[in-house]
């Protein structure tokens, strides 16, 4: 409608409208709308009927609890009951927790998933080939773009929180932490249901997802078990070789050029990598060096160096146990920040561009510095992408950690299984049996020799894996795609096909 | 493009990629733009070139300093200057302060206005009738609800803030305060150009405006003077007519029977308006009753019972003067919230709607009800629709305090020269010849009656008024409309047309 048609349709009623008779948007309306908390529903199956779910829908869920989350399994419940089929299931991430997704993907209630990661039983089955188009395997950060451009466009997001008012005002604060992953669905869902553990009194703040995102709530149990969260990715290690390959890695930070007052660093999960911020607090106090921010997955070995003043802040995209959850609640300078500030490199700025270290594990990496995190030595998926893409592509430094070899078999190799971020964003390998830097980066090369770090090349580490482990049996696959690997960008960067002792 | 493209695409790049030659989004591509801190423009002139302004867009801004707000002016004469014509200019106000407006419009840089309000030199011309295309006032809500529903598509948006990190996180507590409105300009705009007084180091927390949502910063000396944010429509009166009106509405508020422990509150600017507060201040000390929350543009006055803890949380769109501002930065349960979050009726859950008591001015109400905000009584634009018609048409008890007459003219009317907020929205008049209850809210004409509170009817007030001034000369308008008044769901609910003696 223009502007001459809404006045003159407004001329068309004018008397009713100044004789009072302006009832669209009445007030006694709205109020009883409210008396009737008209966002709580009593049952997970009346809220899905509220959100108009369809056939073909695509649903999402974050996995703020990771391998502790209730959600996923207790929804898609509800959902396969109704006899709802074909869905996009667009998860952050999975966990091993969620292997009844097995059953639905079979009574083809599921049919297509977006997700960062796979394991246990549904990973397995999955590689097995059980769905007829391949999983998409994202990025944290290539989520979002896939989200904002609109290949996954939400229907409906299942947000789990410990607690929200009854208008929707929501926060993992104290409990699961940073809603960091939930905070994309929430913003840009079309429709959103909470499932909350406890109400509190309106207005609940401070609120990490906001009423004026949340159309449905329900109330259940429990919607997580926080001492899940962190269980097996983010143990602090005692394995003497990983610690061995953590204080190499600290080494090579210290000396990297990178290592100065303001630096910013991220470090995954994985034993090397949670370590490594162990040894760096040593040179750190020694050095008067303090970090500016630690950005990610945030641990309790990064809060404590957090609460010794080390890092002035820390920005959480996902609090990985609960000492970190802890801290977002006392902690003024423990932040929260959406996926999208976080890894999206098509957003207006995230943070990984801002970040001089990160460390990365591997569970494969080839002699180009390509790095596979998704697939076990069998072909099998067994990891997740994660962020991993995300903060190589944009650190200043980007340091893998990982064993030579594992189990009699080689990480080291002439070329991964699967990649998942391609060589060139890597900077520095570091092992058990010695340190690459990438011929890409001379200048690095240099630096570090001149400091006395001593340096052999991928190759000889490559070689010397092959000696240690032999020629590993080459794997057996169909031509049957089961993953494909998205870049942080979208674009298919590997494919990962069906292993056919299991076909 | 589907999975099978994808796939395909994938494989006949497979071996370059696996060769590390997958250099699309390469480290050192990032790394460069952010070595040129590339938000960062070193004028005006260069953030507008790269924005891609045009011919015929739409450009916002926010007005968290009201009339000491420098942006408007300052960005304008840069448009100006580089002569682009036909722009729509969508701002969240506008003030007596924009005067310089007046020539961009007759020089045909601005073409078309969305604005909650207009006054001064600027309101005058606009009534004299010099634009072609009438000026749209919606309320602070209903600007929301037609940014997101696509009438107004922000291309551009110019936040003035007190201060930023060169990646954009900005905030304006402790200086102007609240960013409520800017928040849904960066959220919606194409195109966010910040302006800041001053750096921060990265990443400044906690951002009212994130990183993710700015393109481009600019340093200018002072986005605008706090002094002047609230001057005049936020002053406490020691006019002692207001002060009666304003001891009335709170006995009113008080035998309304909302007046209850954790009720909630919001009073408009204008001097009875404000001074409600006062009074109810020692009601509730009396009864022991505290607010559960106060909303919308936040004063010192509730800054102050918040602080004795009268009123346990402020949800703050719009910080109305420097205390408030001030109290932004140290009182944890004083949020920031966006006018999405406040007012918008479209929204997934707006503030408003959880509203008791809302304490609102007039500059005329008629024996309808219907409530002039906008006019002055020469037929003259002179105020602003403002958060009005959202508030009233949400909260239980919506209160107009108005002296009776105005300087020989009656403030009663029989039809309003101008519908802000319709009749049906308010429940009560109260002035400072009596009180009048909505014949639509017989329940709580006969609670105050019950509770002793003497009523009279809304045409005795009329006639009241009458027999002090008067009839009124009526005012002679062209029949050249020169605003529409825009409901909070966007229709054309009143029409202004241009004052004969200025034609």
């Amino acid at each position: 409608m223009n502007q001459k048609e809404r006045i003159s349709t407004y001329l068309e009623s004018k008397e009713a409208i100044h004789a009072g008779e302006y009832k669209k948007i009445c007030k006694l309306d709205l109020l009883e709308t409210i008396a009737n908390n008209r966002k709580i529903c009593h049952s997970m199956e009346q809220a899905i009927e509220k959100c108009g779910l369809k056939d073909g829908m695509t649903i999402s869920f974050h996995h703020a609890f990771r391998n502790g989350d209730y959600v996923i399994n207790m929804v898609m419940e509800v959902i396969a009951n109704k006899g709802f089929k074909n869905l996009t299931l667009a998860a952050s991430s999975l966990n091993s927790c969620n292997s009844p997704l097995v059953q639905y993907i079979k009574d083809g209630v599921i049919t297509k998933i977006y997700t960062s990661g796979i394991r246990g039983e549904l990973a397995e089955e999955i590689s097995a080939g059980i769905m007829n188009e391949p999983v998409n395997i994202h990025s944290h950060g290539g989520r979002v773009h896939l989200v904002k451009t609109g290949e996954i466009k939400i229907d409906v997001a299942f947000l789990g929180v410990p607690v929200c008012d009854e208008y929707g005002n929501a926060s993992g604060v104290g409990f699961c932490g940073s809603l960091g992953y939930a905070k994309v669905d929430a913003a840009n869902a079309d429709k959103v249901i909470l499932l909350t553990e406890k109400f509190e009194e309106y207005p609940f703040t401070p609120a990490s997802i906001a009423q004026d995102e949340v159309d449905y709530i329900v109330k259940v149990d429990q919607v997580g078990d926080p001492n899940k969260i962190g269980a097996d990715a983010t143990r602090m290690t005692s394995n003497p070789r990983e610690l061995l390959i953590a204080r190499k890695a600290s080494e090579v930070i210290a000396k990297s050029g990178f290592f100065k007052d303001g630096f910013s660093l991220q470090t995954g999960s994985g034993g090397a990598a949670l370590a490594v911020t162990r040894f760096l607090e040593n040179k750190m106090r020694s050095r008067n060096i303090k970090a500016g921010f630690a950005l990610g997955g945030i641990t309790s070995s990064m809060v404590k160096l957090h609460e010794a003043g080390l890092i002035k802040k820390l920005l959480d995209v996902q609090s990985f146990d609960k000492d970190a959850a802890q801290s977002l609640k006392v902690n003024p300078n423990h932040l929260e920040i959406s996926a999208n500030q976080y890894a999206n490199y098509s957003s207006k700025g995230a943070s990984v561009e801002r970040l001089d270290v990160v460390v990365l594990s591997a569970l494969e990496i080839d002699v180009n510095f390509n790095v596979n995190v998704l697939t076990g030595s069998d072909g099998v998926i067994r990891g997740a992408s994660g962020g991993h893409s995300d903060t190589a592509a944009s650190a200043q430094l980007a340091i893998i950690v990982a064993p030579l070899v594992r189990g009699r078999l080689p990480t080291v190799v002439d070329q991964v299984l699967t990649c998942v971020t391609p060589g060139e964003n890597i900077d520095v390998l570091v092992t058990d049996h010695g340190i690459a830097v990438n011929p890409e980066r001379p200048n690095l090369k240099r630096r570090l020799e001149d400091a006395g770090v001593s340096l052999v090349s991928i190759e000889e580490l490559k070689n010397r894996a092959l000696e240690l482990t032999g020629i590993p049996k080459p794997i057996e696959f169909t031509d049957k795609p089961v993953a494909v690997v998205r870049y942080r960008d979208g674009r298919v960067i590997d494919v990962v096909y069906q292993v056919k002792h299991y076909g």
